[in-house]
Formats: structure tokens, C-alpha cells, sequence
């Protein structure tokens, strides 16, 4: 429906020229643009369809089995292999392709070390040790590259003393504990995963002053099911089984907060970033059962019960004949300066080269990278085969295409973030979109989105243009407007993006809108766990997606599909595809959840939304107003600026209270879960802060500060669209 | 030369009409664009002389005697009637006009209330007052609404003690009275207005531990002449004359930084503010010369001996009988908020309207403001009318050209800068140049130009279509080159940007290309004075300008046409007029410049060079390869895109060390002295602070980090020309 005709730039200059190219004859698509008349596009067109013809499960599933075949994390050989191995493919099809490198601190366990937690009886001698590996269950899984179970930038440490367990680790559990004045201060503790990123349980016990964390893989949330189901039988995470997982807060390289890791930029000394300071360490549900069945004190609540087949109790300390056991957190790890590479690869645009539509996933796996992330990179490879098929008989998109495979993910973001750092203003002034994967295949139930409010609609119209593949009656959009209908009803649910991937860059600090896919299980029937069951662990391999979660690798192809149709919509569409009513609706929201949550709260403290909710009016009005000029024809150049501009607006670089790097105003995740989203997460913050510190004023000063700079950013952007100035 | 042909953008769309409009017939030139034949460019073609045909000196001369009639200093009933009279003027020309007021904190004399210094004998009995006011000379000058003068910011307090004379009142003078065992803490210091901004002598006042500071005009800066040529005689300051002018550090209201002043927006509150503590006042020479003259103490410096007819000693106190004699400094201010306005002018451009081409000038005046600032507002009506009388008869430009007339700059650049807070998205995205004039008509010795070396080409070409005032048979470039040649001798020199007028916020906060264009006397023939003489003095009149400045209002012509010609080719070119290696060629300078004055000290300490000279390398590289672009046709969009995108590269949104607001990493207004500049201004600060610390290690790691900030600017922009991605 973006395809009505308009009179478009001029073409690129240049003669026609003619070569042979691995015995297709290609037509390089330059054309002289001499007077008015010659203003003719590229001659081969392309339709989205014939695109998505060149993709195929099986190729898909060839290429999963050649990135999984060895542990790959980040600065391994093997994984600059496969970056060296992903660059001349992509070379092959045409992109121009770039192996960029970036050297920053990584995080190992020491050989010959122990890393784990040791059960000491009163005289010291240790009763129980925890596995220093996981227990290789298949023969694929065999490898003396893996990295053992360890949680990266962990200080080297030894901290013996009593154990608490204190659920999810969230900050309210442990408000909870305290409650009940169960104290953490000096005590080791002990967290499940889930519900909040790791690094937010470390902190949150640094806080509350325990000295040591354990973090462990409950049942409940990894293999709520017989012992019969679990891997190698099932998909459920084996007793054995651990998550490895870095634990720095924040994103980038923490040498080079703000800037780039490369030659000739400084590096902070290590007194001035900030690193985890406890022991943190991760263990599997069969170790976590040896501390927890012992412990005393009180009974932990209902909803702290975990899987496990005891009565979880609070601590601290154990109970019985143990009341003189204490436990012994050690780690032994290495921050290092390493070299991580990203393959930048371009499809460049034949209308307007430097308007950049980008598609990334990372390629470092913890282990070997199954689902997480390698199910992505062997999508993208068939994308750029898709893309690059079409490109060798002579189609060149409108707009560059460019594809980026990601280095040190799983650090914090490294690659993305240093990359970004490095073009910051290229990707804020030329950046249309930047579309992420990561893990993408984690089940075949529904097509699962976040992204920002300018992209809900492409993300329609591309997901309506592919088969769902468990029902081929079915769109992907169908389905999914099945199983996450918005509160309307009328189309599928978007939530905005958090952090935990690589999109976080793109969104807070070039203001790129920017989107998250993939397709997932239904979570809601077990107890709403949110990854998958093997995640970070060594079962996460080729044979487990094979065996589990996509036999046929048809979900793989859907999302190969969705997110090529994607990419390839805002490429080639020459007007943008985008609403920026949509980003109304999404402020609308904002500002009534808002006004439901605090209304009394910010009355009693005589705050006004009056200029909040006059700000977003005016946003509204710009974006109506866009709807007006879209619907007359003028310079496409003029509206696609606007559409592609938006975003950026929203961009307040001074950012959020206690995190500089973070500059979106509308969307940012949330303090206290640094994978969950929250809109004006500036104000929302204080106004939890404020409201949970009473009447305490210096908090009410910040809920004003924050207000006033929504407001700001929102006429920013009212104003960007209501007029020239 | 800029005017090769190209396939344009697609024209704008909508139907033909016609419409009355003050008698003339208007055509509309809007077109309907349905296809790829019909992108001809508006119908009415107008040549850059028929534009300069249409203005007139009789007309500037008569806006200026206007805008000069009554003072009119910011907030003022009458700076708000010139806001509205302009407004309707522009609007009559076919303008879109806005008048937009900001809420900011100002600083008036308290009436009724001293403000000023007495001579107090051993039993405090006031033996000399300063002048309230200063003396009418003309009966022009008679008016009830002129500011007294007085510092703006300076508390209200009541200081008494001896008196020290600390010369310019710079850094190093203070640090020469220091090694003389002159120490300032406790005293008053008294200083002369010349080379830094006041507010830096306020400043240093402070940090050399003065309790209060007098600022007065030393005749050897101010009159350097016989009494017989003094103003009414002639041009220069009389005896009794004095500058007015804010003390305030930083730009923009002190309430909001980082944001606009309009409602809805948090103020700080005033623990929170920075502001001068120190009482501070301006006085006469005449008035200057009952203190100075009884100074004790050593025999003052000889380049610190000024122009009255005594002999300057340093101080402290006075000498002979007179040792018992104090000081007494005694200010009334208000700080108060008020609303100020800007008027903003857009004439829409038809083929890239969103593409804006901005002239500002401030309107509000210490007092009278015949050259400051109402010379340049003369000249920019008399612009308005010429673009106007052509845009009646059908004329639209290509781009946007948008004036503004700012309210508040003599308070810190209030307007300017509250705008460009209000819209700092919006010009990163969309500026093409801001072009400022302030004060422009200082004499017909030459032009003289402060501009980003983006800008060189386009200013030597404007300058090459105006005539010279003073000798018609010379363009104002040859006149400009003889008198300022650059050191290569091909071209005159236009040194970079430093602070002190509105051009400040737009390149350091938005990195919008700006220019400060002005007519200067000859300033070396006068002790390099920068300022004319009646500066911020009741003298500054129109009677002032009729008779001693620009009699024929020839030079005022000639900037209303450089100015007028510089904007219509920036607005006019199809391919902008803008050079890249023109910046390659300043940042060459500037390393050679760090290489030459600290080489010897960096290599000492370990610090190389290296980085910064292949991030220059890099860029120039790039600045090349954009000539290469320009000489294929491309589309169109696609290089000037690269234009006017390239100097937002260099914007560091984490500023400067301590100017946190500071964010152009190339060039900045010198710290210790706000009114000129420096190239690569955080290293160059720290090399000097490092260099003259010695070897204390945290000041070379300073040099460190803001070397490696350096290095990745460039690298930002050079990465931007030289690719896509």
C-alpha cells in the first residue's frame, strides 16, 4: 500500500558497464543522469516474493550446522573463523563487506582454578563441590574449547559464611528478606535465574551487602516436568545443566564508556569503571539442591518455592546437624583486552546510497551458539543469499542494506555498542532502521515482536507476506495476531524493546528505530519463563534445535522470511512505510498509565501533566499532519527525512538519572530489570522512587526534573514534525 | 561556479493558483508533480544582482534610525513593540512568521539604590562618588528608559577595603601580581575592559579571592586621542562614557540549561545555579582615575600603564595621605524573570523546504544600539525586503531561508540559544549554515569574518559580488584580501568561531556551519582594540553612526549584500558551495599547530601523536574522495547530505572538561578567554594547564583522554565522508 508512484531522486550517475560474475552476466545499474528525462531506476525489479523464493529451510539448516559445529565465544579462533568464513560468503554475493575489530576487556575463568561453591563442614573440610563442568550428555556436545560455567567479570575471589536464599534475587525479594529481617549484610547468597537479568541480582546483593552470590537454574523455571523429559529426552534443561551469563551492568566495552575500542582512544584505569565486586558464580539445580535442602530459618513464602524436590527455607545458615556448615564461594577469573570482530557487509542502494535499512545478530555463542545466536546468523546468511541471488541478475535495492554479525554479545553488548560508538553520527544522520535477531528460534508457536512504534506497521505487512509454518493456511501475521493480540484486538501486541541485545546501541544512543524478532514457545503455560530451557548452557547445540525445536528448520525459514521481507520493504519501498500516528498511540499510553498509576500521587505533590499531556497533542497533530502530506504528493526526499528523523528526536544526550549512555526519552529499560522496558523511563523511575520514599522532597525534585524533560523531548519532536522551525 | 546542472529533486506537488497580493499578481509555485516529466524547478528565476538590486542604504538608513529611537533592552515594553513592528514587516514580504517568547532570568539595576563606588576617608566619610549615569551628551541620548549602567548578574552587596589594579584582569595578570607578592585575596581589584570577556575578569577576580570588582574604560583602549576628538567630536569614548554588559560565564538563561525557557519546563533553583558572588560594577575613565590615582604600591608594568595622565601603580591601597582611605563597592541588582522574544522568519524554500538557510542578528540593546545591534538588524530588514519584493513577483528560493531577530543576547545569548534548546533536533537535522551578524558596522577599514571552514568558499564567493564601499572599482573580497590575507596570501583569513554572539549555540550545540560576518576600522593602528569606543555606552546612538561610523550607510549596504549574497547562494546552489578539504586544511593546522607549541612536551611525557595525525590523514582523505563524488553526478541529495551533515561530526555530547555544554570538539571559544577561540579546544586547554603544572600526572592524563576524544571526532567525520557505513 506504500506503493504509489512518485517521482523519485535522480538515478546514480555513471556508464553502463556489462561483467562476467561467477558466470552470470551482471549488469552494473549506474546510469548517467544527464537531463530530467533520464531519471529512470534500476531496470531489474524485483518483487518481495521473488526474494523470499530464494530461501530454504534446508539451506538454513547447512548453515546451523556449520556455525554450531565448535564452541565459538567471543575472541576464540574459531569465531573469528566464522567471521572470516561469513565475510566471503557475503563478499561472494556482492555485499562489500568489512571484518571490523575491536579490542576490549573480556572476562575468562582461569585455567586450573576452581571456580564454585563448596560445602565446608565445621572444621573446614569440604563435604560437597560443586561440578566444575556440566556433564556432556551427547557426543556433539564434546569439545575442549567450551567455556566451563562461570559468570564473566566476576572478581577473583574467596567469601565463607551462611547462605540465604533469596528467590529470584530481584530488588524486592530482598526487600522482602529484610522485612522479615532476615538480614544479607555479610551472608553468602543464593538466587534462581529468571525474571531480571543476572547482572541486576549481583548488584541488587552487592546492595544489600552479601558478600558472595550463587546463582542457580531451578527446576520450576528450566524443567518443570518429569525427570523422563529432560534433555538429552526433551528440551528441558537437565539437573546438570547451568547458564553462563555475563554480570557487568551497563553495555559497551567498560574501558571505553562513550567511545570506540580501538587504536588511539584511551582506556580508563581500572579504578575508575565499575565492576562487580563480589563473587558471583553459577551452579546447576542438582549443586543448588545440596545447599538449599540444608538450610534453616523460615520457611520461604509460597511463591519463593521453587521445583527442587524440597521445602525451600530462608536461611541464613542450615539447619540440624548443620548448623556449624558453612558454604565457600571461589572464583578465579581474568579480565583481559582481547580483539572481537564484526562483519559489516553492504548491499549498497542504487537511489539513495547512504539511507542505511541495517539487520544484525551476534555470532559469539557462550558455547555452541544452537539457538543462541547462531539460529540467527544461519537466517541472515540465507537473507544475504536471498538478497544477493537478486543482486547478481542485475536488482540493487533503493536504499543500502546492511548486514552486520556481531562480535562480543554476550560480554555486554561489545560489538554493537563499540560499533556504534564508532559512527554515531553517521547512523543517527543515514540510519532507517536497525532490525535485530537474536536467538530468534526459541519454539513454533507465535511470531514474538518488540520494536518501536514507527516500525509496528512494516512489521505487519512483512509478517501478512509469510506462511505461519506450523499451519501454511495461515500467515506468520495471523497466527500471531492470534496469540498476542493488542488490547485493541485488532492487531498483534508490540511491546517496546528493552535491553539484553544488541539493538539497545541503535535505540539509545543513535535513536535508530529499531525492532527485536523472533519466534517463541508459549511461555505463558509454564510458569511465564522467558528463556528458553538449555540457554547458555553446552546443551544449546545443533542436534537440540534439530531434535526439538525446529526439526525441518520451516520456523527458521519463517523468520529468515519475516525479517528479510522486513528489511526488504524498507529498502525498497519508496515511501517509508513508517506512521508516526503509531508513536501518538504509543505516548497516549504512556502518559494514561502514568496518570492511572501516579495521578493521586503527583496531585498530592502538586505536579501537573498539563504540559505533558499538551506536548503529546502536539505530537499527535505532527503526526496527523505527516498523514496530510504524505496524502499530497511532494518531494519524497522531504517526507521520508521526516520518517526517518523522528526517532532521533527523542534523544536526550544529558541521559537518565545515574545512566549517561542511555538518551531515549520515551523507551529505555527499566532500572530494576535491565531486560524489561519502560515508557518515559525517566519519570517512571523517579516516580517509583518518590512514591515508595514517601514525602521525602529531594525525590519529588527529581519526579519534576524528569517530567520536564519528557516534556521537552516530546515537543522536540512535536515541533520536528509540525513545521520547518 | 557551483552552478552545474543536475537532476533536482522531484518539485513540490499541489495545484497552480493565483492570489492578490498587495496589488501584485502571485502566482503560487506549487506544481503537481505526476511524473518524471514534470520536475521543473520553480518558474520565477531570479539572478543573485537582482536580488542585491532591490536594496538600498537609504533604507537601512531609515530602519535604523527606527530600531534606534528609543533604548531597548531585552524584556523591554519597546524591544517588544520592535519584535512586533519587524514581525508585521516580514510577514507583508510573504514570510511564515513567528514571534516566540522564552521566560528567562535577567538582571536590572534596582532603582533608587546605589549602584557604584565611593572614596572613603579614615571616618568613612564618602570623599567621591561614581557617576549614576552616564552623561548626556546629545539630546538624543536624553531618555528616561536607559539602563544606568552596571553590571547585569552581579549580586546585590556592599564591599569595602583597598583597592589593587590587576591591568586587563586576565588570568595572567593576576598570576604576575601574585609573583610580585601582590595578593588579591580580600581586596577590591579594579581592571580595565579590553581582550577577554568581563565575565572572565569577574572570574578571575573571584578565584584570586577579590571581595568586589570595578571594570572601567581605560582611555589607551577606548580613546586613544587628543580630548578635542572625544565624542560629540568625534568617534571616541568620551571621559565620562562607560560599558554596560553581563558577567554571567556560559550561555543561554542560567535556569535551564540544556532546555528551553517556555512553560512546562523545571527552572533551577538558585542553590543550584553558578552565578558571579562578587559585587561588580563599570565606571568611567573619569571616574576610574579618582581611585587609580591615589594607588600605592609598586609602579605598575609598563605595558600595564594605561591611558589617564598619571602614573599606574599596582596597590594595594592608596599612598600619601591617603593610606587610610578604603574603597567602598556597593551594587543593587535584581535577578528577575522576564519573557523575551524572538521573531523567526521562514521564507520556504520550494524544492527542499526543509533544508534551512538561517540569518540571525540580536535586537535588543544595552541602550540606544546604533551598532549594537541595530546596524545588523537595519541590514537584515533591508535583506527581507529585497528577498521579499522578489518572492511577491513569484520568486521561491530552492531551500528555506529563515531569519531571526533574537531577544536576551546581551544577557548570555538568551534567545539564540533558548531556541536552538527548543529546536536542537530539528537544526541538527535540517541547518544548512547559520549566518550571524552583531554589531556588523564597527568601521569601512574591511570585512572580516569568524566562520566555520566549511563556509570559506561560499563567503569569498558572496564577497566577490559585492562592491567596496569606500572604492566601487574594488569588490569587497579584493578590498578584504589585501587588508586580512591568510598566510598563504591567496585568500583573506577567517579565523574560527569564538563565543560572545548567537552563532555560539548553533555550532555548539547543533554543529550547524556558522559564520560572524562584520566591517571593522583598523584596529591595529589602535593598541588592537577589538571594541569601538561608545561599546555598551548611551554614545552608541544613530547619531553616532550618521556621523562618525557610516555616513552614506554605504557600509551597511555592503553587508546587507554580503550577508544577503552568502544566504542566497546557500540557499540557491543546487550543489551546496561547500568544500570538505577547506576543514581538512584547518585540522592539518591545528595538529601542526599542537606539534609546534607542546611537541617536545608531549614526547617527554610519553605522548604520541600518532593517532591524531592518521585520524587527520583519514579525514582529508575523505574530503578528497567528496570532491571526486561531486565531480560524478550523483543524486543530488546524497552529496549535499554529506555537506550539511559533515561538521555535526564533531559534536561530542559529553562536552568539554567543565563545559559540559560545549560540544564541538574542533573548535571553542578559548577558557580563558570566552571571546576568542581554539582548535581542538579540550586538548589545548589541557596542554596549557599540563605544561604549566608540570609534571603532575593528572594533568597529562587529562591531555590523554581529551587527545583520545579528539581523535575519535575526527574520526567520526572522517569515517562519514569516506563511506556509508
Amino acid at each position: 500500500m506504500q506503493q504509489r508512484s512518485y517521482c523519485g531522486y535522480s538515478g546514480r550517475g555513471g556508464a553502463n558497464s556489462c561483467s562476467i560474475y561467477r558466470g552470470y552476466l551482471v549488469r552494473r545499474t549506474v546510469h548517467k543522469c544527464q537531463n530530467k528525462e533520464d531519471i529512470s531506476p534500476v531496470p531489474v525489479k524485483v518483487r518481495l516474493q521473488d526474494v523470499l523464493a530464494e530461501m530454504s529451510a534446508d539451506d538454513i539448516e547447512r548453515n546451523l550446522r556449520n556455525l554450531t559445529l565448535k564452541p565459538h565465544h567471543a575472541s576464540s579462533s574459531r569465531n573469528t573463523e566464522l567471521a572470516h568464513f561469513i565475510k566471503d560468503q557475503w563478499k561472494g554475493y556482492g555485499f562489500e563487506v568489512k571484518l571490523i575489530r575491536y579490542n576490549v576487556l573480556l572476562s575468562f575463568p582461569e585455567k586450573g582454578k576452581i571456580n564454585g561453591a563448596s560445602l565446608q563442614d565445621g572444621s573446614g573440610k569440604v563435604q560437597y563441590q560443586t561440578a566444575k563442568d556440566e556433564k556432556v550428555l551427547e557426543p556433539s556436545e564434546e569439545s575442549s574449547d567450551a567455556l566451563p560455567p562461570f559468570s564473566a567479570f566476576s572478581p577473583t575471589g574467596k567469601e565463607k559464611g551462611d547462605l540465604i536464599y533469596v528467590n529470584y534475587g530481584r530488588h524486592d525479594d530482598f526487600k522482602l528478606l529484610l522485612s522479615k529481617n532476615v538480614n544479607c549484610s555479610g551472608r553468602i547468597v543464593i538466587v534462581r535465574y529468571g525474571h531480571v537479568f543476572r547482572g541486576d541480582k549481583v548488584t541488587n546483593a552487592q546492595k544489600f551487602g552479601a558478600k558472595a552470590i550463587l546463582i542457580y537454574n531451578d527446576p520450576q523455571d528450566f524443567a518443570p516436568v518429569p525427570d523422563e523429559d529432560l534433555y538429552p529426552h526433551g528440551w528441558w534443561l537437565p539437573r546438570t545443566g547451568v547458564q553462563r551469563g555475563s554480570i557487568l551492568m551497563g553495555t559497551g566495552d567498560p574501558l571505553t564508556p562513550r567511545y570506540p575500542s580501538k587504536d588511539g582512544v584511551l582506556r580508563k584505569s581500572s579504578s575508575e569503571i565499575k565492576m562487580p565486586y563480589i563473587p558471583a558464580h553459577p551452579i546447576s539445580a542438582k549443586d543448588a539442591e545440596q545447599f538449599l535442602r540444608l538450610l534453616g530459618g523460615e520457611k520461604a513464602p509460597d511463591d519463593w518455592q521453587g521445583g527442587l524436590d524440597i521445602t525451600y527455607h530462608l536461611g541464613p545458615g542450615f539447619t540440624g546437624n548443620y548448623t556449624d556448615w558453612k558454604v565457600e564461594v571461589e572464583t578465579n577469573n581474568n579480565h583481559t583486552r582481547r580483539d572481537i570482530s564484526n562483519v559489516i557487509a553492504t548491499l549498497k542502494g542504487s537511489v539513495e546510497p547512504d539511507r542505511l535499512v541495517l539487520l544484525g545478530n551476534h555470532r559469539d555463542a557462550w558455547v555452541f551458539g544452537g539457538i543462541d545466536p547462531s539460529s540467527g546468523t544461519a537466517c541472515l546468511m540465507e537473507i544475504a543469499k536471498a538478497l544477493g541471488t537478486k543482486y547478481i541478475q542485475g536488482w540493487r535495492p533503493r536504499r543500502s542494506i546492511v548486514l552486520c554479525s556481531w562480535g562480543g554479545e554476550e560480554y555486554g553488548l561489545l560489538g554493537s555498542t563499540e560499533w556504534v560508538e564508532d559512527n554515531i553520527h553517521l547512523l543517527y544522520q543515514r540510519a532507517v532502521a536497525y532490525l535485530n535477531v537474536d536467538s530468534p528460534i526459541r519454539g513454533n508457536y507465535s511470531l514474538y515482536v518488540r520494536a518501536s512504534p514507527l516500525l509496528h506497521k512494516v512489521l505487519f505487512s512483512a509478517s501478512k507476506q509469510v506462511k505461519n509454518p506450523l499451519d501454511i493456511d495461515q500467515s506468520v501475521y495471523e497466527n500471531w495476531l492470534d496469540k498476542f493480540p493488542a488490547s485493541n484486538g485488532r492487531t498483534p501486541k508490540i511491546p517496546p524493546l528493552g535491553s539484553g541485545s544488541d539493538y539497545s546501541p541503535f535505540c539509545q544512543r543513535a535513536g535508530v528505530p529499531s525492532a527485536d524478532i523472533r519466534y517463541v514457545f508459549d511461555m505463558r503455560q509454564f510458569h511465564n519463563i522467558t528463556s528458553y530451557p538449555t540457554y547458555h548452557s553446552i546443551h544449546d547445540t545443533f542436534a537440540y534445535v534439530k531434535k526439538f525445536v525446529d526439526p525441518h528448520f520451516t520456523t527458521h525459514l519463517a523468520i529468515a522470511q519475516v525479517w528479510g521481507s522486513t528489511a526488504f520493504l524498507l529498502a525498497e519501498t519508496p515511501l517509508l512505510p513508517i506512521n508516526c500516528s503509531d508513536y501518538a498511540t504509543a505516548l497516549n499510553k504512556g502518559v494514561l498509565d502514568i496518570e492511572r498509576k501516579y495521578g493521586s500521587a503527583l496531585a498530592k505533590n502538586g505536579i501537573s501533566l498539563e504540559y505533558l499531556n499538551k506536548a503529546v497533542k502536539e505530537f499527535e497533530e505532527g503526526a496527523e499532519s505527516m498523514q496530510t502530506l504524505i496524502e499530497i504528493p511532494w518531494s519524497l526526499s522531504f517526507i521520508n527525512d521526516r520518517l526517518t528523523g523522528l526517532e532521533k528526536n527523542f534523544l536526550n544526550p544529558e541521559g537518565l538519572p545515574g545512566r549517561p549512555l542511555y538518551w531515549h526519552s520515551i523507551f529505555a529499560p527499566s532500572l530494576h530489570n535491565s531486560y524489561a522496558s519502560a515508557t518515559f523511563p525517566g519519570l517512571h523511575d523517579a516516580l517509583v522512587d518518590a512514591v515508595n520514599n514517601g514525602a521525602q522532597n529531594s525525590t519529588w525534585v527529581l519526579v519534576k526534573e524528569e517530567l520536564s524533560n519528557t516534556i521537552v523531548a516530546i515537543e522536540w519532536a512535536a515541533q520536528f514534525l509540525n513545521s520547518n522551525v
